[in-house]
C-alpha cells in the first residue's frame, strides 16, 4: 500500500516526522511530497494517482476534481481533521471510486462543553456580576435577580443536532431542561427530546437557544429579526457554530436594547469573526464574547492529547483500509453539503 | 391536631394567608400567634406546649430548650426551610419526645447548578474574557490560552458530599472528570468516585476543587495556606457553601498573586460575606464573586415554584404526621452538628 501527503505551501501543521509518521510507515510506503501552490491540477492529479491513500488536513492544497473520474490507484482520502470543503471538491465526495473520511465526532466534546459553559454563564448573568463587582457593586438588585435562571425545567431550543449537538444534550440532561430540536436532517432524536418542524416553532417555544448547525446555503443568515423577536425577554442565545448563521445586525439590535442575552464564541465571518476595537458591544453586560476559543481545553493536560487523538483516529482508519475493513466517519454528500 | 406558628418580629417571610395556610387549616386547627421578640422563654414554652405541631422557618424566634424535657402536646417541629440552628437548640434535636424536620434536599439542585456554573466559568477563564474584550482586546494570548481547561479527564476534588454534593456529581458525570471526595461522614460514594482520607490528600490530587461541606467547628477555617499551596498553578476553587470554611486571608493571597482561580459565591461571614467597596480583589481577573446569589433560579418560572415546593414539602410532612406515618428529612444530631 502506498500512502501520500501532498505538502503545499500552507501545510505546516502536518508533521514531517514523529510517532504518527513512523506508524504510517509501518502500514505502507509513505511519501511526503512537496508541491508549489500554483502546481497545475493535471500535474497534481498525476502525482496523486500513484498512491492508494491520500492524507489531507488543515491548510491542504486543493485536490483536483478530475480524480473523481480518473482515480488511478487512489481509493481512499483520509482527512485527518474536520472541515475539508476548502480542498476536497464535491465531485470526489460523489465518486464511488474514492472514499473520504474525516475526524468524525472527535472535537464534539470540547465544543459541546464550550457551548454549555456559555449557556450557564448567560443564564446566571455572570458577565454582569464581573462588571458590577468591578465598579463597586455587589448583589444583584431586584431587576437583575429576576433574570437569574436555571436549566431546571427551562425550555431549551437547539438549532441543528449533529455529533456536537448530541454531546451537548448528554451534558444538559442531568440539569433537566426541556429540549426542543429543529433539525430536518436528523431522523431519530435522543430520548426525551421534542422535535419542532420549523425555525419559527423553535424560536416560539425556546427560552434559551444553542446553535449546532453547520454553515451552508440553507443556514446562512437564517436567524433573522422576526425569529429573534419571537424569543421572550432575557432569552439566552449561544453560538459556538458559525457567526454567519445569524443576521448579525438583527442579533446586535436585540442585544443593544438589552432585550436578549448572548454568549457568542463566533461572529460573522464576513466581518472577520470579531468585533472592531471600538465597537460598543464590548461594553454590553448582556453579552459574552469568547473569540472562537471557548472550546480550548489545553490546561492541565499531560500531553497534547487533542492532536494525539486526531492522529490516532487517522491511523485507525488507514489500518482498517489496509486490512480491507470498512473505514469510519465516511463523508457522505449530505453531510458534506451541510458542513462548514 | 393543633398546629402553631409563633410569629416573632423577624417572621415576615411566613405567609399569614394563601394556599399554604388554607391547606394547613384542612389538616388541623391552625394558630398564627404573634409574640414579642423579648418574650420570656418560659412563657413562650407554655404557649408552644399547647400544640402538637410547631412550624418554624427563616427568621424564627428562638425555641426554648426546656421544651426538650417538658414538651406538653408538642411532638413535631416542621422547619419549612433549611438552616435551623439559630432557633432550634440541640437539646430539642436530642430529645426523643420531639421530632424535627427541614426541607431536606430541596435546594440541592440550584446550589449544585450554581457551583457547576462557577466551575466551568473559571476553568474557561470567562471573567478574563469579559475584562479583555471590555478594554479592546480579543482572543487570549498564548499564556492565557494555556489556562483554558475542560472537565474532560480533570481531577476534580470535592470537600464534603451531602445532598448538594450528590447532585453536583450527577451534573459533572457527562463531562467525564475524575472525581475525588473527602467526606469522613459519608459511607458510600457514587459510582466511579474516588475516596481520599484527608484534606491534604484532596488538595494534593485536585486540579479543581468544589466545597460542599457545612460550616461547623470541624470545617471552620479548615482550608489553610499549606493546603492551598498543594494545588497546582491555575487550579480552580469553587465555594457555594460557606466562606468561613476557608482561611480567607490565605485564599486571597493565592488569588492576588494570580496563582489560583476562584469562583466564590460566599465569603467569610465574619466579614459580612462580602467585599468592601474599595477592595482590590474586585479588579482581579482570576476571580468571580457572585454575592451569595448564583443559585437564584427565578427567571422564566411561571410561578414562584421554589417557595411553592418548600410549602409542598412541609404540607407533605404535616400530613404524614397527622396520619401517623413517618415524616421525612428528620434532622438527626450528626446532621445538625455538621449543618450551617
Amino acid at each position: 500500500m502506498k500512502i501520500a501527503f501532498v505538502r503545499g505551501p500552507e501545510a505546516h501543521r502536518m508533521p514531517a516526522e514523529g510517532a504518527f509518521i513512523e506508524a504510517l510507515k509501518k502500514l505502507g510506503e509513505y511519501a511526503d511530497i512537496p508541491v508549489k501552490g500554483d502546481i497545475d491540477p493535471a500535474e497534481l492529479a498525476a502525482i496523486i494517482r500513484e498512491y492508494d491513500v491520500l492524507l489531507t488536513m488543515w491548510g491542504n492544497i486543493a485536490i483536483p476534481a478530475e480524480l473523481a473520474a480518473d482515480n488511478g490507484r487512489l481509493k481512499y482520502i483520509c482527512n485527518i481533521t474536520g472541515s475539508l470543503k476548502a480542498w476536497i471538491p464535491p465531485e470526489i465526495i460523489a465518486s464511488d471510486k474514492i472514499v473520504v473520511t474525516n475526524w468524525g465526532d472527535l472535537p464534539a466534546n470540547c465544543v459541546a462543553e464550550g457551548a454549555f459553559a456559555l449557556l450557564l454563564a448567560m443564564l446566571k448573568s455572570l458577565p454582569a456580576y464581573v462588571r458590577r463587582v468591578q465598579r463597586g457593586g455587589w448583589e444583584p438588585n431586584e431587576d437583575q435577580a429576576r433574570k437569574l435562571g436555571s436549566l431546571n425545567g427551562l425550555r431549551l431550543g437547539m438549532y441543528g443536532m449533529g455529533v456536537i449537538g448530541r454531546r451537548f444534550i448528554e451534558m444538559c440532561q442531568p440539569f433537566r431542561p426541556k429540549i426542543y430540536i429543529y433539525d430536518p436532517y436528523v431522523k431519530e432524536l435522543p430520548e426525551g427530546c421534542i422535535r419542532v418542524d420549523s425555525l419559527e416553532a423553535l424560536f416560539t417555544v425556546s427560552q434559551a437557544l444553542s446553535v449546532h448547525a453547520g454553515l451552508s446555503d440553507e443556514t446562512y443568515r437564517s436567524i433573522t429579526a422576526p425569529l429573534l423577536a419571537k424569543l421572550p425577554d432575557n432569552a439566552v442565545i449561544v453560538n459556538t457554530a458559525r457567526g454567519g448563521i445569524f443576521d448579525q445586525d438583527a442579533l446586535f439590535a436585540e442585544l443593544e436594547s438589552g432585550r436578549l442575552r448572548a454568549g457568542l464564541d463566533v461572529l460573522d465571518e464576513e466581518r472577520n469573526d470579531r468585533l472592531p476595537t471600538e465597537h460598543p458591544a464590548r461594553q454590553w453586560e448582556n453579552c459574552l464574547f469568547t473569540a472562537h476559543s471557548v472550546s480550548n481545553d489545553s490546561w492541565g493536560r499531560e500531553a497534547d492529547t487533542y492532536h494525539g487523538a486526531m492522529h490516532e483516529r487517522a491511523l485507525e482508519n488507514v489500518t482498517r483500509f489496509a486490512n480491507g475493513e470498512p473505514v469510519k466517519y465516511i463523508m457522505e454528500m449530505d453531510r458534506y453539503l451541510k458542513s462548514t
